[in-house]
């Protein structure tokens, strides 16, 4: 089962295929440890498969940037699967948090395995990721990592303080949203760039494109809280806004709404008094003020910067492929 | 209010008094975030002051290899900064996970800013820490910090799974406070060690003394939790008698019990199912079979190999007061 608009992740991922399949390898190689649990409630999660897209970021962009194993090793998938194990610990740790029971269609690992085992092999996770970025010796790579884990937190933490409260503005909405999913992206894509023999300019580059892509990624996924089935969303539908999240769809609909509808989203979102009917009249007044359409035209904007970031890199068909996914990353939710 | 016992480590305080001065200012400055609620739930932490035996352990042993800022720099506070970081991280996953409502005699971090916020400053402090590792740029340092980060949280899932498992070995206790403790001070010890300047042998020595202090250490914590009360403790009483931890002194008295006593604890500890009389029983059944006794005997062990450790360094008044606090970390609960 596929979302709308990832054939060009999925075309992306078929050129990278070996890639892919030597960084799944070492996912399953370094989770290893003396405590079977590790390795067990690791593997459901990668058992119930997400898109591997930021591990597929880190490669595509090592590939673009001209890595070529020149150096006898498999930095770019080494790399990678760092970049993967560290968005697997947030995934566990926001579940947690949330305490969410579905995740990517299945039952999340924490309501399978508990709270206490799901927190600790996030951190088990996280510490492994820097014990291999530490036997590839970059520090540029480990500064970049490193410094995105911290705004990865940073902005889950500014999430949660922004939750229920609909005077955030749209620019703290984008603070909080590069910081939970675009600056991983942006890592992503320059920690590849990074082991390739590259510009700074072509460094900076990729990691421009990452963050917008991330943006636009983000942006659909807060769209699609509103506006999927849960076949297709793989997570329950309307968990958004059960939760209070102010995302841009809430925002453009309580902008835009009558003094009316915002005693209603005042209700909902910063009471969190909600009805069982509340989900369908919120999703009434987010078609009625096109906040849908908002949110889409601001993902294509990022998506559009994100394939301008590349302009400087010859073409090829990579080049085209990850020009995709910017367009695909914008579109997979009309 | 100190511990029995605690004056060997306060002399070691007071005698690196501004090495721990400027690591304070170092953790004070570098839980800084845009994000407001990330110092104020770092410093509620801080404010509550714990002991810093694992940065003192850092700067300490820097100080012992010759370490003197001859390269104008203060490697060994950040590096004993980050060592803090990484153990208050997992203070913070670990009262979330256990629910605590008490740490060092205050209202736990989860029990004031809520779950969510604990588990994601956790993981602030973590990738916070890796990006001062990173500026430190020894590679070294940071393989024995990943690695310790990592063995920490093997430790941790480790204890969870003999949880409520009376069949659990002294052997495997022993292996749970190890990778939940002891590899921690080991690390902290080492990576003072090597900014120093000195041999294999000496590094090796600071790994050997720290892995061991820690073993006494955590040792004559899990004696406390039977013979200490709430002021000395400053967390729950019985805390892990109610969690149905496995631990030396229920391991001792299960051993050492008649077969009416081990029917109680299966009862208390595999089945979990207690009265508020049982606490008390518990304590009677220990001090019958003289499990405090086993336990702190196992720990004078440790810290007579921790003292052993450091046999190969000259006579110094920070080596004495190095195998003062090994004396004294055995000693604290008698």
């Amino acid at each position: 089962m596929s979302k709308p608009g990832e054939a060009g992740l999925k075309a992306l991922a078929d050129y990278l295929a070996a890639d892919m399949q030597a960084c799944n390898q070492v996912i399953v190689d370094r989770m290893q440890s003396s405590v079977a649990l590790i390795p067990q409630l690791a593997a459901h999660l990668v058992a119930a498969g997400g898109k591997r897209l930021r591990p597929l970021l880190t490669l595509a962009s090592a590939r673009l940037c001209g890595y070529n194993n020149q150096d006898g090793r498999m930095r770019h998938v080494e790399i990678a699967a760092c970049v993967e194990f560290i968005h697997t610990a947030t995934l566990l740790h926001d579940d947690v948090v949330d305490d969410s029971q579905l995740r990517r269609g299945l039952a999340s690992a924490n309501a399978i395995f508990g709270n206490k085992a799901s927190v600790l092999v996030g951190d088990f996770l996280f510490a492994r990721s820097f014990q291999i970025l530490t036997a590839d010796a970059s520090l540029d790579v480990m500064a970049i990592l490193s410094a995105a884990s911290a705004t990865l937190a940073e902005g889950e933490v500014m999430q949660m303080t922004t939750q229920n409260d609909l005077s955030t503005s749209v620019e703290q909405y984008l603070q909080v949203i590069y910081g939970k999913t675009a600056a991983l992206f942006a890592a992503a894509c320059e920690s590849g760039a990074i082991i390739g023999d590259v510009t700074p300019a072509e460094r900076e580059a990729l990691r421009v494109y990452g963050a917008n892509l991330g943006m636009a990624f983000q942006l659909v996924d807060d769209a699609l809280d509103y506006s999927a089935d849960q076949a297709v969303l793989g997570k329950e539908v309307g968990d958004d806004f059960k939760e209070g999240k102010v995302t841009l769809p809430v925002l453009a609909a309580y902008e835009a709404g009558s003094e009316q509808d915002r005693v209603f989203w005042r209700r909902v979102i910063e009471e969190c008094e909600q009805q069982p009917e509340d989900l369908d009249a919120a999703l009434a007044l987010i078609a009625q003020t096109n906040a849908i359409g908002v949110t889409l035209a601001k993902a294509e904007e990022y998506a559009t910067l994100a394939r301008q970031a590349l302009q400087g890199f010859p073409d090829n068909e990579l080049k085209t492929l990850l020009l995709e996914t910017a367009s695909y990353s914008a579109s997979r939710a009309s």
